[in-house]
């Protein structure tokens, strides 16, 4: 509840008329929305991250052809009073399963559109035995319709929030010296975003030295950044709440002639999968460019990641650039980040945001990508 | 992925031995867990806070009477092997819908149990039209047993982190001053974990001023602490993965004679509800006691969330002190946390954690309750 104007205020009426939209395609009396990003992005009720776990119902949304209603419990209605002025508020300490079947015959639902990916089974399950009259249906796929495709003040939030990420990866090119270890790294990451005005995190911070780096996920320890291997730093922020996501992989001191070949074959398997990030391309097709460029290169089993995928008010959100099937469109936003990881000697990524517009993909991450080194006997 | 040796090394042969009783008691050929802290407390495997919705499958486990087994991606496996090292680990990018009717087909498991709580509706469905063979059966509560009354080393882990709790308290009584605002404290919380060994948080602090603090999940803001009004503070961390939780609601300055009287009742309010928490008492009859004393004292309706939640490996687990039919055993631990909420005025809560002992509730937080006052104006 940050107490200023909503910077989407004027986005909201189309984006509930486009979900209202859904309510005649999918031939429906009602949709519930559950997921907090869906619920943020319609109603601008905030559900922080790390709190989707206790925060129950609340910020469900129920919609019809004429209602528009968000659920509050006690803990969060005033919160709800200011940041979602548009929506009738219902609050409520009756369990959703007794709440919601109430609501759904008050308003009359028959065939109610859910999100099969956001509910439990056993929450499924209880609504359905609860309100056995009204037809249950999974509208996923139409919901992320909805958010596929960024509108001009998403891509402004997406960029200002990687901005911010270039900002601290310059802070950290300044100030990461040998010694300091990677749960300190973490936290200068985390401080400079606090300081510097993000909402929150992305998500917990990724750094790793040396070897370590070949875990993808690997978690921040008290290893010591040391001179003569890498750094890899892979992190985040929130505008908003829209999200920005890149990695570096740097040099402390002067890397070795191999470290720095494999850099660059990272880099290059990158500019490949960007040059086939076309409109109208398979969403498959970089992931195949960039693997094809770095068998070539003689590494044909380093990278099996995923290379990319959409972001937005949440940091992992549709498109996966997995999906063969799935054509990228104009307005898409999504990571581009191949890496090489060989367990036991070094880990590599390289971490954009795009924006696919029609002529080609635009970086909304703007921080150099080549030849960085950092720590004392950083280069002149 | 610490490094250090496992805490709990000594004691997960048994939980896996009562995860196998499972099996018998359910008639079942295998379980799959699917839950990040279920499946930490059975192969020490760790996905951390705010991975759960990237991390995959990663993580999950397929237990039958010979073999128990652990999933993980590629981004994963090398910490797997780490930190799980009596566990088959399988590692495969193909999709967990795909995977896993392959590896219940190679064992032979005609009835699987799983968590419908953990997984998704969409999850749940797509299992079941994959392998049509196999029976899917619920078995939440049956797992939430396991956990639910807590190990001599489980108590230990727990209390360290409440007495990590306790520090970061006093730390910030000796620190806090009006100026600061809601989110510069909330980072003090977080900066004073991280540099004292906690793991993580536990959840993202709480701190709010004055008439704030009546959202009982308020978010910190710009808002400057100042004098003449109370500042509520929830917060939390993590050790070996166990939380703390707690809540105190302090003076800022001098307060006024009614502000100092309502906190008295909530502080009263707690003492009524730990004097009938004892062993084979109904859950719900803490909550009963407390609501029932502030109704005394002329607040009715100015507390009404959920007055305390089992704690472990989850902020929130079993048991839920709402159940009427639950009845409160020994080794449970639990928050206990009354509150007073009137909008637009104050709001005050005081959360402890307790462990349930033969004799009574222990207290696992020990920081003062009562009287506190900090800024400049302290009292002395």
């Amino acid at each position: 509840m940050s107490g200023r104007a909503d910077p989407f205020a004027a986005e909201r009426p189309a984006r509930l008329a486009a979900l209202r939209s859904v309510l005649q395609s999918e031939g429906l009396d009602g949709i519930v929305v559950r997921s907090p990003a869906l619920s943020r992005y319609l109603s601008g009720f905030v559900i922080r991250r790390g709190d989707e776990l206790t925060s129950g119902y609340s910020g469900s949304l129920l919609v019809t052809a004429a209602a528009n209603r968000l659920l509050a419990d006690n803990r969060y209605i005033e919160q709800a009073a200011v940041e979602a002025p548009g929506w009738d508020l219902v609050q409520s300490d009756t369990p959703p399963q007794v709440l919601l079947p109430q609501l759904l015959a008050e308003t009359g639902i028959a065939r109610l559109g859910l999100e099969a990916d956001a509910l439990s089974h056993s929450t499924w399950l209880a609504l359905a035995a609860a309100a056995p009259e009204v037809e249950l249906v999974a509208i996923d796929a139409a919901l992320a319709e909805l958010r596929i495709r960024k509108s001009p003040a998403e891509i402004e939030a997406i960029g200002r929030a990687c901005t911010l990420g270039d900002a601290a990866f310059a802070h950290l090119c300044a100030t990461v010296r040998p010694g300091m270890t990677e749960r300190a790294v973490a936290r200068e990451i985390a401080d400079f975003f606090e300081s510097h005005g993000a909402e929150d995190l992305a998500f917990d911070s990724i750094v790793l030295v040396g070897a370590r780096a070949s875990m993808p996920h690997g978690v921040p320890d008290d290893t010591a950044v040391r001179e003569g291997t890498v750094l890899l730093l892979d992190f985040g922020c929130q505008v908003d709440g829209y999200r920005s996501d890149m990695t570096r992989t740097v040099f402390v001191g002067e890397p070795t002639e191999r470290a720095r070949h494999q850099h660059d074959l990272v880099a290059g398997a990158q500019d490949a999968a960007l040059e086939v990030t076309r409109v109208g391309a398979s969403a498959a097709a970089p992931q195949r460019a960039a693997q094809a460029f770095l068998a070539e290169a003689g590494y044909p089993d380093a990278f099996r990641h995923g290379i990319g995928h959409g972001i937005g008010l949440e940091t992992h959100e549709p498109p996966s650039l997995k999906h063969a099937d799935t054509p990228l469109e104009a307005g898409m936003v999504f990571s581009m980040e191949p890496g090489l990881y060989l367990p036991g000697e070094i880990g590599i990524r390289i971490e954009d945001i795009v924006v696919l517009e029609e002529t080609g993909p635009r970086f909304l991450t703007e921080a150099p990508r080549h030849g960085l080194v950092v720590g004392e006997r950083q280069a002149a």
